[in-house]
């Protein structure tokens, strides 16, 4: 925990702050908190400051939070994700958005296997618990948009256009294609298949839509490091 | 599993190789093998080719191996680690084999607790099985070098020239440096530190030893993030 994220059900009054009790288990056994210690914080899809510890009652920490900055600006890339496998969901999600990508789609795919989609790991706060530990991690506030499409075709068809905008679209597939590019700058949307790799009807589809394939060399990757090294690679990361 | 890599103590005689149970197992219960089957194979160190499924006794299998190319070329970069949390460590070797780095170094720093040292996950054959998850999963054959430098002076003073050889060194650091290179082909040396940092000493011991700082962004990540992150950036993956 890189950053104190405050929460709006966690405010008091003015500038007081009530910490949840997973933060103020942190601050008291790794931060070694006590009153006056000023710990880096945030507020939810706001500014970043300085949090002050107030007061210490029975391991319940209220603080007095002074924004000072905005949080890190993000690269400006979208990810279209084939739902991956629910263990595999937490890691891909926190390192998604602490990579600082701001819009999240996971899609169905004819090799996602139907019961990812039954999984209790696809309820709204847990993942948006996952997201708000990536966000702590990267000392950032900007909570992403995750989208869920259980359907591929009709997101596809329906509403990837307008999700994507003006975006450049890349699809990582392997095959001989030009290599991906790098250090973008420019707002990019990334298509991630399932392991297995999308079949080719869906790759026509997302080609329909715009999407153009990139290789990424010929080793097979897992996803959760194919995700990492493909944002490394293809945005340069303020 | 991508490939079955068939190791010395496998072989039986002439092209005839034993799968191990685990390769076994994998073969009936994912890949539904039956004799005859062809499957991707490779020899540790050596060529992939084909596995053809010889005769199944009592999930017992036994196949014959012929070799139809050289594994994937490497990226030409080895990786000088502080050793991470136990926990880690496993995905970081499987992530770092599957990328393609063949010469890593595991290696002490101020800030890694010393406990990290004492765990059994440093035992050599348990080390080499994470390698060989990473070999399977990117069809290739080439076993990293893996060296332990529980002391970081005598190593970095004394070794570590020697170990980079002829590749540009970098240092992924936080702070105001150039931004971090990218789509090297040239052979590269990347060190990253210890969650918190390499100490002021250490970043001085290394830039002495030919390592230069490169920023990689505001952004804090996780190790597990940052090298994947990292390896995608810095190389241009064959």
């Amino acid at each position: 925990m890189n950053l104190l994220l405050l929460t709006p059900e966690q405010h008091l009054a003015g500038a007081r702050w009530r910490l949840t009790p997973r933060q103020a288990q942190h601050v008291l056994t790794v931060l070694n908190g006590v009153p006056g210690q000023q710990i880096r914080a945030g507020l939810l899809n706001g500014d970043v400051g300085l949090a002050t510890i107030e007061t210490i009652k029975n391991s319940e920490i209220e603080v007095f939070f002074k924004a000072d900055s905005q949080p890190v600006s993000p690269p400006g890339l979208s990810l279209l994700l084939a739902l991956p496998r629910p263990k595999m969901l937490k890691r891909l999600l926190i390192d998604a958005t602490s990579l600082g990508i701001k819009q999240i789609v996971l899609i169905n795919s004819w090799k996602v296997d139907k019961s990812y989609w039954q999984t209790p790991n696809l309820k709204a706060d847990l993942l948006r618990e996952k997201m708000l530990l990536g966000l702590e991690q990267a000392r950032d506030t900007v909570l992403p948009t995750l989208t869920l499409a259980p359907r591929f075709r009709p997101f596809v068809e329906d509403n990837l256009d307008s999700w994507a905008g003006n975006s450049q679209r890349i699809l990582a597939h392997p095959g001989d294609h030009p290599p991906m590019p790098h250090s973008q700058t420019s707002p990019t949307t990334l298509a991630i298949g399932p392991e297995g790799g999308w079949t080719d009807y869906e790759v026509e589809m997302l080609q329909k839509q715009g999407f153009s394939c990139f290789s990424f060399g010929s080793r097979i990757l897992r996803v959760e490091t194919a995700l990492p090294a493909l944002v490394g690679r293809l945005m340069q990361l303020p």
